[in-house]
């Protein structure tokens, strides 16, 4: 019998435990606070923000699915266990929110719907004039699959795409730019760049006021990666300036975002909580309980953390 | 050589003249307000929102290009030449913009954003969680070549989509509704609704008190056809009461809106100034010197109006 140990503050258990019961009736799901006796037999975490030090007190738990597609919530823990393999969520859900959320905010930077919804708060009838989607340069910066779920459902749009990886990519859909050598070329011929890296000590802070200034003038910046890729600060001051026109803005360095931070009252930043794609249930369940499968199989499972790289 | 009488108040008309001559440096491009002598030999017009009774001075006008897709502004002519053909926009670039319009504003209503906005102001952290795109049904109501070119990118989304139209289509990739006697099932199986039918008199005021009941509670209404489809009163009645959940309107009975309409005021109803697709003078030159081919060659040019039908 599989054992789930499961842990998610703030929101209900229920929809989680009836979504893997929907699918194997017999797992035996065990959410927090009471994970009960850590000699009990073989587990696997499936966790959000668990409470540091909780995941080493159970010697048993053979692997660590996050809840989330980052795993910084697990590996800000003294104590994480170094040897347990660590699985980050790709459910379709997640990809298919992301997605989602990517072609949303670059239609809404494209089209000029900030302005639009400012001059709608003015009563004002203000006709905007838009380029050709052909003629508006997109740039992808970290080209995972979120990122190459996004190219998808950007490319038929008839956008100029491309992307950038600290890696290369075997896909030759999208203009392609590797490693750090490339990564000026790639923001010069980037209108609306779309930020899905992971938080690593090489992303934290990568898009400083130097790196967002090689953008074009008029350039609009999205991050639903994380929020340590943009130093906040930065980005203030050259939209305060009107070098860059506009943002979309899901994931913060410190979330939820101050109360008092000046950022939520610029007509031309959407900042949403964190929520650009979030795991769903139903496929969240699926994608577990296939790589549990596959991990007592002795199969490698799907987005296993890579330790050195840190994603 | 061709003559082209153009016709547009309120924007230059340099940029149509280089659009046109880029493809035939050839033609005689007269922009208004001197289209001159009525006697000269044979032109074609190329117009938008021309001067009542104008076109009818003009007896050697051999067929009649509107600027955009919708023909009333002509129709309201009582003068308008019976006899001379009459052939709607279908350039390229605004059958893109609309696409665009309206795969952004299902994705703004599916994913809460207008609620997101709105929280941003009152500088709120509130998550919000959406349905999966194929739990959500999208209803294109009108289903010529804007709407079909619609649903070509709603369908890699994975929405649950549906198409209304007056008579049979012979595409078959969305579910199909036909006639009257179809639309009341098709606006009971719609979560958002894109308004895409022309202006006629079977349309006007189509969508009153009682066909928006028909639509479920929390169901969202895009028009970005023509303004006189949704009785405005009635539409703001039932946003009043909640039972329709948000609106994007880019079309109105009246236009511009008034300064002092209450539905400026409403936070989830996204207004746009009839700029979802606007035509593009590149593409619509394109267009327009095609189909004088095409009239010269002795062939039916695209999109010629059907007088019976009014559009």
């Amino acid at each position: 019998m599989t054992r789930i140990l499961f842990y998610l503050d703030g929101y209900p258990h229920d929809v989680w435990r009836q979504c893997i019961h929907a699918i194997d009736p017999e797992v035996d799901f065990i959410g927090n606070p009471d994970w009960g006796n850590p000699e009990d037999g073989p587990a696997y975490a499936f966790v959000w923000e668990p409470e540091p030090g909780l995941l080493a007190r159970y010697p048993n738990i053979k692997a660590i699915f996050s809840l989330g597609a980052g795993i910084d919530h697990l590996t800000r823990d003294p104590d994480l266990p170094k040897d347990v393999p660590i699985i980050r969520m790709g459910d379709e859900g997640l990809k298919e929110g992301m997605a989602e959320y990517v072609l949303m905010n670059v239609l809404m930077h494209h089209r000029q719907t900030p302005q639009l919804i400012k001059a709608q708060r003015q009563h004002e009838w203000k006709r905007v004039f838009s380029l050709a989607a052909k003629d508006v340069r997109i740039g992808i910066l970290g080209y995972g699959a979120l990122g190459q779920r996004a190219a998808k459902v950007l490319a038929p749009m008839g956008y100029n795409l491309a992307a950038w990886s600290r890696s290369p990519k075997s896909d030759d859909s999208v203009q392609h730019f590797t490693g750090m050598d490339e990564l000026d070329n790639f923001l010069a011929r980037t209108d609306i760049l779309v930020g899905l890296l992971p938080s690593t000590p090489e992303t934290e802070g990568l898009m400083d006021f130097d790196r967002l200034s090689r953008l074009p003038e008029g350039a609009s910046v999205i991050n639903a990666g994380r929020g340590s890729l943009i130093v906040l600060d930065d980005l203030k001051a050259l939209l305060d300036s009107g070098y860059i026109a506009g943002a979309s803005l899901d994931v913060f360095p410190e979330e939820p975002l101050p109360k008092d931070h000046a950022l939520w009252d610029y007509d031309n930043v959407i900042i949403t909580p964190h929520s650009a794609a979030i795991t769903r249930p139903d496929t969240a369940a699926e994608y577990v309980l296939r790589n549990i499968k596959r991990i007592e199989n002795g199969e490698e499972p799907e987005n296993l953390l890579n330790t050195n790289l840190g994603y």
